[in-house]
C-alpha cells in the first residue's frame, strides 16, 4: 500500500492526530534508535503504541507490540481479533496489522512472541538485527523476553525502556488542546465532589458520583478512562497513598482526600484534593499552608532551563521551614496514558533528577503529606511555557472544608 | 510476632477472609511449591497477593510483591508508602511488610528487585534457594527478572507462572458468595443499559449510568472497581472485541454489546449483553438462536468430571449446526482480580484444554461472536456444581431489543 493509499484508508477512521503528526513522532523515534544503533524496535507499551499509530483498544492484557524499523512502516502485532481494533483506530495499512491466533492466549505451551520470531522477524530479515525492548514495561514480561531470545538467538537485544516516553515529554498544540479537555473535566469533577460529599455518605456512592461526573464530561466532550481508579482515603487510611474504596459510610470529622483525573483521548490530567467534614485540626491546617507555600516556591522554579530537581528542592525546602517533612518524589511527567499508571515514567520532580523543563513538558506536580493519621493531597498539573509555569486547572489550591 | 499476636493485630482490620482460610491458601501453595522442588515463590501477580495475604490497593505499577517460603510467613515487600497499605489490608505481621524508597521508583539506575536480594533474600539466607517466579506476569517484567538474576547470582529460577492462580480455581464458600454478590451487580447493570439506551445517546453517557449502576451497587453492597473498563463497540467497531467508548451518539438501527462485569471485593461476575435499536436483521436472530442454542449445549457438559474442552466443543459444535464458525476461545476461569484482565489465567473453555471440571469452579462462559460487520456477545457466568452447571446470574439470555 503506497502513502496515498494508506491516507485514504485512513481517512475513513477517525485519528486523535493528523497523519503528519504521526509522521514526526515516527521520525523523532528513529532518530533515537539511530542514536543508540537500533535497527528494529519492539514496543510493548500500550501508551507508546497508542501514540505513534493511534492503536487504542483495552487488549493489552495479551501480548502485541509495534515493531518500528528504521526505513518501513510501522507494524501492529497482537491478538487476531484485536487486529480488527487496529483496523478501526491506527493510521497502519491493513497488511501491516498482523495477528495470531488464539491458540496462543495464556497458553503454557504456546507463546506469542515465538510467533512473531518466527512470522514477522525472520521473515523480514531482522532476526540478527540490534533490538531495543522495553525491559522494565508492565506489558513486556519475563517470559515475553525469554521467547524473543529464544525465537531469535542471533539477534542482540538492548534495553529501550522509555526510549518512546522520552519522545513524548514535549506536547504538541493538539495534545495541550486535549489536555486542556481533561483538566476541565478533572476540575468538574471535583467541584461535583464537594456538592454531594456529607457525613454517612458511603463512599462507593462517591465513587458513582465521581464517574458519572468525569465520564460525562465537560462542554461535550466526553470523559475516558483515566488510567488509575479514583483514590480517596479516610482517616488513617489515609496514611497509605493507594487505596481505593469500601461500601463504608464516610464519617463525620474526617479527611479524606481525592487522587483523580480527567481524560480525555487517552491524554489524562491528573488533580487531588482534600476534603475534611468538620472543623479540622489545627495540624492539617498547618499542613495545608505549608503544602500551598510549597507548590508557590516549586512554581517559581517550574520555567525553562531550570531542572526536575529545582522544582523537587524549593518544595521541600519550604515544607521543611514549616515544620514538615517529606521525601521522595513529588511529581512525575504526564501525557497518554493506559493502567495502571497515568505517568510517562520519564522525569520525575525529585532531586536527583536533572532533567532540564523545556516549553511544552507537562508534569503533576504531586505534594502530598502522608502522616500516620492522616493524608493530605493538594496537587496541580502543571504546563511548562516560555514564561514558566502554568497550572491547567483554576481549582481553588486549598482544603476544602465541609461543615 | 507470635500468632496470636498476628491474631490481634489482624482483628482490627477488615480482612475479606478468616485467618483459617488464608492459613489453608498458603498450606495449599506450599504443597504446589513441595511439588515442584521450590523454596522460596516470588508473587508478582496482584491477585495472588491479595489471595494469599488480602493486600489491596493500586499500587502495582509499581514493583511489588509477597515471597512465600516453606516454614515462616509471608512476607509483603514493596513501595514504602505502600506499606502502610499492607498494614491496613494484610493479615501479615508489621515486621514482615518491607519497603523500599522513592528513589527506586521508576529510576534508570536503581531496581527495587535488587533491593529485594539485597534486603530479604540474601540476609534470610535464600540466595542459592530454588526460587519461583512468575515469568508470564504482567507485573513481572524482563527487567525485574534481569535485576533479580543479578542480585542473587546462585539461585536456581524456576518459572511458577500460575502455582498460586491454580490454586485459586476451587472457589470455598465464601469467595462463591462474593461472586453471587458480584452477579446481582452486573444483572442489575444490564437492567438499568436497557432502560436508559436510546438512539442519540452519547455513548459516554451511557458509560457514566454503568459505573453509576454497578460502583452504587445492589441491596447495600457496594460495587468495586472491575479489572476490566466497560466495553461497548456499536455496528462495525463490535467486530472488534476490545474497543472501549467515544462520545459519539448511538446510532438508531445498530446493534452494540455491553461486556461489562460486577465486582465485589475483587471478586468478579462478568457478563455480556446485546442491545439491538430498532428491528434487528434477520442474520443476527439467526446468530442469537445459534448463541443461545451453543450455551444450552455447552451447559449440558459443564458438570463435574468433563473436560473445558467438553463445554467448548458442544459449543461450537452446535454453532457450526447452524451456520455460524468461531474458533478460539469461549470462556476462562474466573475469581479475583485486578486490571488489566478479570480472568484467572488458568484454565481456557477450547478444544487443547483438558482440565477436569469439578465443584466450586467457575467459569466467564463466553461463546461472542464477532462478524466482520457485527459482534454479538450472550454470556453467562456459570459456577460448577454437583449437580451440573449453575449460572450465576439470571439475566434474560437473549439479545435485547429496544425499538
Amino acid at each position: 500500500m503506497n502513502a496515498t493509499e494508506q491516507c485514504k484508508q485512513s481517512e475513513q477512521i477517525q485519528l486523535p492526530f493528523g497523519l503528519s503528526e504521526y509522521a514526526q513522532r515516527l521520525e523523532r523515534t528513529r532518530q533515537a534508535m539511530l542514536e543508540r544503533g537500533l535497527e528494529l524496535l519492539i514496543v510493548s507499551d500500550p501508551s507508546n503504541m497508542y501514540w505513534l499509530t493511534g492503536y487504542d483498544g483495552w487488549s493489552f492484557y495479551v501480548h502485541q507490540c509495534v515493531l518500528v524499523s528504521l526505513e518501513r512502516a510501522p507494524i501492529w502485532f497482537g491478538r487476531r481479533m484485536d487486529g480488527n481494533g487496529a483496523k478501526r483506530t491506527a493510521y497502519l495499512a491493513h497488511d501491516d496489522i498482523i495477528g495470531y491466533s488464539d491458540d496462543y492466549v495464556q497458553s503454557s505451551e504456546l507463546h506469542p512472541m515465538e510467533f512473531l520470531c518466527q512470522e514477522v522477524i525472520i521473515p523480514r530479515g531482522w532476526q540478527r538485527s540490534r533490538i531495543g525492548v522495553e525491559m522494565d514495561n508492565y506489558y513486556f514480561s519475563a517470559a515475553a523476553f525469554a521467547a524473543l531470545q529464544y525465537g531469535c538467538p542471533d539477534a542482540t537485544w538492548q534495553d529501550a525502556t522509555g526510549l518512546v516516553n522520552w519522545q513524548r515529554a514535549i506536547k504538541s498544540a493538539q495534545e495541550i488542546a486535549y489536555m486542556r479537555i481533561a483538566a476541565s473535566i478533572v476540575q468538574h469533577t471535583h467541584q461535583r465532589i464537594y456538592e454531594v460529599i456529607e457525613p454517612g455518605m458511603r463512599k462507593n456512592d462517591l465513587v458513582a458520583q465521581i464517574y458519572q461526573a468525569s465520564i460525562a464530561g465537560v462542554a461535550g466532550h466526553g470523559g475516558d478512562y483515566p488510567a488509575i481508579v479514583p483514590m480517596l482515603p479516610t482517616g488513617k487510611d489515609a496514611s497509605a497513598p493507594h487505596l481505593t474504596w469500601t461500601d463504608a459510610p464516610i464519617p463525620d470529622d474526617s479527611v479524606t482526600f481525592f487522587e483523580i483525573a480527567g481524560c480525555y483521548k487517552r491524554y489524562h490530567c491528573p488533580q487531588s484534593r482534600t476534603v475534611y467534614l468538620g472543623q479540622p485540626p489545627q495540624v492539617l491546617l498547618d499542613a495545608e499552608q505549608a503544602v500551598i507555600a510549597g507548590i508557590d516556591a516549586g512554581l517559581e522554579q517550574a520555567r525553562p532551563g531550570n531542572t526536575c530537581a529545582d522544582i523537587a528542592n524549593a518544595f521541600f525546602k519550604e515544607l521543611r521551614r514549616r515544620g514538615f517533612d517529606k521525601d521522595g518524589r513529588t511529581g512525575y511527567s504526564i501525557g497518554a496514558s493506559y493502567p495502571p499508571d497515568w505517568g510517562e515514567r520519564t522525569m520525575s520532580l525529585r532531586p536527583q533528577d536533572k532533567s532540564v523543563l523545556q516549553p511544552g513538558m507537562v508534569f503533576h506536580f504531586m505534594p502530598a503529606l502522608w502522616d500516620a493519621e492522616w493524608g493530605l493531597e493538594i496537587t496541580e498539573a502543571i504546563h511548562i511555557t516560555a514564561n514558566g509555569a502554568e497550572p491547567l486547572c483554576s481549582t481553588p489550591r486549598q482544603l476544602f472544608i465541609k461543615k
